[in-house]
């Protein structure tokens, strides 16, 4: 079920500060003006959104660019390597295990499964496919807390439920199909159809 | 340059709120309170979002479900086929050429374009490979609208500018580098390594 609770949209906003200022001066003092700027929001968002985990500007300035970078990566637990598990190694799921994006953030792609014979075994980016059926033990064993879901449809809630049985906390699923996971797992739906309905949206605006 | 006016988040929830309407039958009558549980949003922003866009419920009933499929599916451009052009068929370029949540959608990828000669005049997913020269040509002529990226960093920046040569309108981003087009092009850029993120931030309030 997709939702959007305040706290989802304003830790996505944290992401998107995070990546208009990062390529700034480490030194700057950023005022939350031009941070809005930065990113196309409103001064008083950019203020809300950072004062809701706490204090860490300077009064009368703004913020420190390394300071603030150091202080939201805390915040989405970027400053500790993050273990995850991705079932299915199709070409989604090949693509993600090379994602240059993820790595620079401290997602690490521990290890990948599949239930097809002829992958299992085989190394991709260099990380080993194992069979689905190792996937709780070995999730349990490297204390491993994402998966990533890439299968087809039809095995998605299988490797979901191997996911939890082997105790991760968060699963992000890009099958296309709705997975049921217990209540205490946080589960996170991606759909690139989305993306793509939003420019469509904005084309409609033009005309034909 | 992320960017997250309030129409984008809007227009957004659209694409969540058809989601959870889609599955329903057709004939039942929606209140806005019942919309919000499903999304998991509140009564409010439901007649907010929908207000937005005219009056399309029954004052003091709801929304019919086939009336609101229809409807946000006008809004969104959804009733009508939209033509795709898709550069750099790598694994994610690949991926998304099979991808079937764009198919259900109206999402058709027309043509891809890579620059690896032996790529080229192979066909996946029904599309036929093509090089990236041809660009702007097959794009003008075929009336593309949308271009989406999935090159290499390296290659992105010139696979946009063959796309707006062509006359795309707006491009979805997978690369993972910031391009730059005119002001009049709309330009999404996808960063898979948001969702991951938002899942960070969570797995992180739970403690170790």
């Amino acid at each position: 079920m997709p939702r959007f609770r305040t706290p989802e949209v304003t830790v996505q906003r944290l992401s998107i500060y995070l990546r208009a200022i990062e390529k700034l001066d480490k030194d700057e003092i950023l005022s939350s003006q031009r941070l809005a700027e930065l990113v196309g929001t409103s001064d008083g968002q950019v203020r809300k959104d950072l004062a809701y985990f706490g204090e860490f500007g300077v009064p009368g300035q703004g913020y420190k660019v390394g300071k603030l970078i150091e202080e939201i990566s805390h915040i989405l637990g970027l400053d500790k390597d993050q273990r995850i598990a991705l079932v299915g190694v199709g070409k989604l799921g090949s693509a993600l295990l090379g994602y240059p994006g993820f790595k620079t953030k401290g997602f690490k792609i521990k290890a990948a499964f599949d239930n097809d014979p002829s992958k299992v075994g085989k190394t991709w980016q260099g990380v080993t496919i194992q069979n689905v059926q190792k996937i709780p033990r070995f999730v349990s064993q490297e204390k491993i807390h994402i998966g990533i879901v890439t299968t087809p449809a039809a095995a998605a809630q299988e490797a979901a439920d191997k996911l939890v049985e082997g105790g991760v906390k968060g699963i992000l699923n890009f099958a296309p199909i709705r997975i049921v996971v217990p209540d205490h797992i946080k589960l996170r739906n991606v759909d690139l159809a989305i993306q793509l309905e939003g420019l469509s949206y904005f084309l409609t605006q033009l005309g034909p």
